[in-house]
């Protein structure tokens, strides 16, 4: 995989606005939506000269290309519609951070969209906003994000009908970041199951998968991050493209992006401190470990020990000195009670230790933990 | 309870403006109070229509909704106020983050209010501030934190009543802050309970209790950075709504802020500094542990050698050379002291080595203890 | 003391500028020192109309203000000085941070003093600027940290006769912030017998005085870091009522907080290096023992079973297998040498690891550790 | 190596504009490109006088130097271009940080060109740029980063022939900062390496090659942050030697360079989680060999203290009380049962400890990880 | 030593501008150095108003006070220089943070000198730059920072002869700068002796020896950090004593104020990921230990136990169950090939872990090793 986007990156000192297909891109599909207050109309194109016909006839057309594998349509597309070089060189390769930059007819922005299906993925969306059209080009990958906005055109629901491009234009960024909720949900499910999981048992595998949840978190983090800068410029730089009217509805989107990345930074800290819990767990285990071995060697190595003197042979017919216990009335009973004794004394002094008792005591999830489980509800974040 | 958030939320894509209920919210109970600097009225209203009469008669108007469990209602009562409807989604949708949005007839602000009854709950509180009226939504948790307010408004204790609605917004703004101080003491105690849990004697469980702190301070956190922001904006930015005067005690509201992040911060770094006392502590422990079995285990384990030699059948008869002690006349006495000879020579290498003496001093909590005991108090948090 | 402070501090929702005096504060104690360049007169007084006729009289009046048990004496004050409300409130409810707050016609600071004697005490001073007067309150703690001022205006020594009330304000708010660095002496002392603590003999008591040092910064670093924005405010905020001249010297008041705020954070710093270096060397400590145990058990363990494989019983004279050597004219040295040869192995085993030869080496303390010492001296503070 | 460094940098004090050559660097050799929208030459030339008429003829040109090891040749090219003193003495001790520095007639830029082969070599690249010429200062390490610039000079691809020199310096700062990207991708291996390593068997060595990536990302944090800057004061700050379209360039570069700093911030996080995740699978690994030494040892213990009990000589014909178990008809099966009963009770009360069961279960690396590798992939820096 | 300081310092509450000199500091030595173009003059003087004479004559006369030993001197040169007295202050008190102030005719400068001579020693320079004169107070410490400037100036190298004042002045502050890079080189060369060294065999010596260095680092920051605040005043702040040619020599201070931050930082991450590794290879060798115990105590355990069961004493006489083993013909063979069965199995499960083989394996110090070395010179510091 890592070999692959190598090769499809530009070689170092290669001339600016270089187009390179990655060959393992799939080929663009055109799909075009255009739409004025009354009517709306919907097309797959494969002839990318039959959009000017749309762009001359409706309010606004949104042009929606799925797939990047082929450079020629895509150069096509962006002579029809005069977009800058560098602005389609960073559609092509699709290792860009989040921007917005302003070319003098168009308004070109950069976003990531995010999903979690058994593992974090990560999709270019890259966007040319002009003043009757707004073109997307997404990576090709499946599931369709932007499906309710469609249906919202269709059905014109909401005022999207009624507004121009840059309204239809902040209802994808909406959606797009609106995709980051679910896959927050799950990290923070993933989050809560560790925890369990360090509290109840935790394997060797548990560490890894602390580690797992960081590394999505960095790769989260750093595409929100750029997000938040290209929503405030977005907001604040003046545009003839954006109205007044749309950029009270981008402050939404910024809030938005504010939450999310609020909802990352609290959840890295939580895998930190998920990491610490693990760790005072594997000690406390051990110490668990440490004492059970220390009490059972401390009071039979000493037992043994006895015993094992009365199993010399030294001869006690030689002298009245060898050993006279073995020949005692009661020696046996008497080596027996001594070593009663040591156990006894061992087993209070560890009880005095506090060793004894409840060694063995669970990490708790009394009052405390039942508390909170409902309190982890609030932190589950929701738009 | 997440899921039930999940479905609460619209859908990625949703238009902007829905309003989706909470099907588990409370229904919505209104309640007026009206007063001018004579008079005072208040009354729990079911027809919004009744509204208007108010706002056309009295100086002041607050109506507090407390439950959000009904659009139609909050719908209503937005139109008859002419409350922005991108601000009314955010009432509904209580998920936001703390903040103030400048309308063009009225002001927006979100709130949180944190209260502490076993677990830490937060709920948000948001606030429209009109020119003759101030709206509260509350999302009908249990709990008044506003009958002090309501209190002082009838018995025109204060200048509340000769104030304007402004005033009445600082009011509410303050018994929200203020309410935060009574969670930090408790955060405050449980702090120091845990720290004289892990002096004393840390279990498993402790681990689990400093990291449920440490996630209840994240959430405070959360709720609280926003909130200095807004105070800010509320401070800084230019209204008509808001009067110098009243600005004037905002800024102690906004002092109060910065004073519940300072604890906030405070907390956080005790709490990490408890993790790492309590990991100490467990180490600490685990080398006493390791003490006791070593010194036992080093001290008898050559012992049971010697007599483990002396239990050897080698044949004396055979041969002068086959263990000669074994027939001496001191063979016994022989051993006993050899043993008892090698057993003072390692105790007195383990006193040198400083491992015997004081092996098992706990945490000692002699004078430097009972100073930080007094000094503690200086650290808990008040208005 | 915790439980006190609570029911001082005004209930949530309590009308502002509400005075409530905590009941276990002392009685105020006023006394006024009034001068000007030509004589000086002090007096402690009980009625504050007298107050007056020092106003109208002296160019500059200091009244200071020991203990807020009584709300009416200081109500009565603020009467007198045109001191507003919230101010006034601020002063009662001890609990601010620190702060300038220009008011109309004076100036309102709040500054904490530190003290260190067996504990850390902080105490608030608030400090009113007026034109031709300073009235400064003090929570009425033992110890007064303005006696040299007031030495110096009796005596007329250095400007201070010659200079307005600004510049009185200038030598309270110098000597209070002098207060620090004896403070921070002490701390850096304890720090320094703390890191001598750990490097010859850590005891389990290390872990929590180190805890405790880190809770002592952590209130000073509350209290210095908001005094470091309050000074800048004061130096920056033009004000009429402090000159160019006092500003030039509030510029050095400046700079000392900020060499204490540097030396907190270096303070903080070696705090959580202390807690490693305790850690390392608890570490180390265990590593120790555990050789200890693994060298004798390992050794011991195998001639152990060396001679408990000659105890056995099985009978020579049954067959020539069984046991020959018991029967060798030999056997015993020949059992004896087995052994040595066994030992002799293991101790070179673990000599080639390195485990023997120095294993009880101590943290070195050697030339690096005289060079320390020297050092240290330059990162004590002083002003 | 940092002895030879010592030498060649002025000693404290030197006076300003001092050249010293390090002795061991490569003397410079001098090639030129120059090059009009029709033409293009090309040679190395010894005698620097040369240089002029190139300037006079060539609307740019191109003088590449390699190696800093004849101060003379320097001076005098610095003299024939009419470079300061000060930038000509940062070309040759080349230890600067990257900055921008703009002179009367030129501007001057230090970058720094890494490369990895083994390990991470970095080399500063000294750039002035003036009307119509552009000077680079390599220190003539082996490798060439401009051999693609150069071709495209040569055969006219792209517009660069068509462009000024700012164009040209565009084209090789944006070579250099490409140079990171295969290096970045290279620590990006490393670190899955690593983590494959970690998870898999981590040695002793791992350790310290985690601690090797984290030194290599420092160095080159302390080379692109730097660059960053001077990119910024690139694009902002005005100068007649930059052109609006170049800045449109150079913003892409910029763009590059805040994508490098996300991706060693990135990895260093990475970095110190694996060595969090070290440390992790360290303590796991130890627990697991402390379980086993328990269970064998607390197993065995107490049957070898049966066992030695039924050793030891008491004389049976002494006394009825004297071992009599040794002359019981089935003693030696009910000392093998009642061993057999007691391993048999330890071994129950390790599997309800959950001691037993899977007590070796390595890292897993089940499904969470296999999801892991897809998603790594997206992670590797490209441009 | 810090004894000494505490009662150096005036006491709080002193009056600003008192002067305390330090009983133990050395008394000063004055000498002068005048020149213009055309001469030089170089003189130690006793008597403060010769110097009149000078600065009446000569165009810069640079006077040198080596010892702050004695007040009174101080204050007639400050009397004569007109030199403001908070500053002469901050002159004697050499406590003070690195700082720029400007006075009515002269700029006061604080900077630190660094040397590293088996400890790390700061000194205070307070330097004053007139019209023309320059000023410079050495704490008088051994060690001449300025014999390179003194040098320049005698043989007119450079153009220090042909500037004024400031120019001088940028010299002073320039040696005293480039005077931090050989200790930070040697700063750099403890910091790979001690990563060597915990490589191949840490000792309880490092843990401490690392603090020591992060101690150094700690101070050297305390003293740079503000360096570079007060350079980049002296750059930015418009002054009539700097001239603008002046001002871009100081920009290479600047310049070199900024990598010395760098190297600062990037050590103390050294440092800390030092004590990381140093506890990691603790950890690692601890579990090394542990292996090496447990394969011996497990493979001998169980052994000694069977050969203690045959050394029971049951009467095989008695009955045919009791230990009938004992008189069989093959007893003792059949004995120890159930040992070494045993041992060998428990050989074989420890191999299958992964415990044998290689337990002892050093940190590996291979390839990536030696990679480092090469790399590690370039990390070293140099102006």
């Amino acid at each position: 995989m890592s070999r692959r986007k190598r090769h499809k990156r530009p070689p170092p000192g290669a001339p600016p606005g270089t187009l390179v297909a990655d060959p393992s891109a799939p080929r663009p599909v055109i799909s075009v939506i255009a739409y004025s207050s009354d009517e709306c109309m919907e097309q797959t194109i494969q002839d990318t000269a039959a959009l000017r016909e749309y762009l001359d006839r409706w309010p606004v057309t949104w042009i929606n290309v799925d797939g990047l594998g082929d450079v020629q349509t895509i150069a096509r597309l962006a002579d029809i519609l005069d977009l800058h070089r560098l602005a389609v060189e960073d559609t092509v390769n699709t290792h860009q951070r989040a921007k917005v930059e302003h070319y003098r007819n168009h308004l070109f922005m950069v976003v990531h969209m995010a999903t979690y299906e058994n593992s974090l993925e990560t999709e270019q969306l890259s966007l040319f906003l002009g003043k009757n059209f707004v073109v997307t080009f997404q990576e090709g990958r499946p599931g369709d994000p932007f499906k309710p906005v469609r249906e919202r055109i269709r059905q014109a629901v909401g005022h999207v009908r009624q507004s121009g491009a840059d309204h239809l234009a902040y209802c994808l960024i909406d959606a797009v970041i609106d995709g980051y909720f679910p896959v927050l949900e799950t990290t923070g499910e993933r989050l809560e199951n560790l925890e369990d999981e360090i509290l109840a048992r935790p394997t060797g595998g548990t560490a890894s998968r602390v580690h797992q949840i960081k590394r999505d978190l960095m790769t989260l983090r750093r595409t929100i991050w750029p997000l938040r800068e290209a929503m405030n410029s977005l907001l604040r730089d003046p545009s003839p493209l954006v109205t007044d009217e749309t950029r009270l509805y981008l402050r939404d989107c910024y809030d938005h992006t504010v939450r999310i990345i609020d909802f990352i930074e609290t959840y890295r800290e939580l895998g930190s401190d998920l990491m610490d819990l693990y760790l005072s767990s594997i000690s406390q285990r051990m110490t668990e470990v440490m004492k059970v071995l220390t009490i059972i060697a401390t009071i039979f190595i000493p037992l043994t020990f006895i015993s094992s003197i009365y199993g010399m042979n030294f001869q006690t017919e030689r002298s009245p000195w060898n050993m006279p216990e073995l020949t005692w009335y009661l020696g046996y009973p008497f080596a027996l009670s001594l070593m009663a004794a040591m156990a006894f004394g061992m087993l209070s002094y560890f009880r005095r230790k506090g060793w004894l008792g409840s060694p063995a005591e669970p990490l708790d999830k009394g009052e405390d933990r039942s508390a909170e489980t409902d309190n982890r509800g609030k932190s589950s974040p929701s738009a």
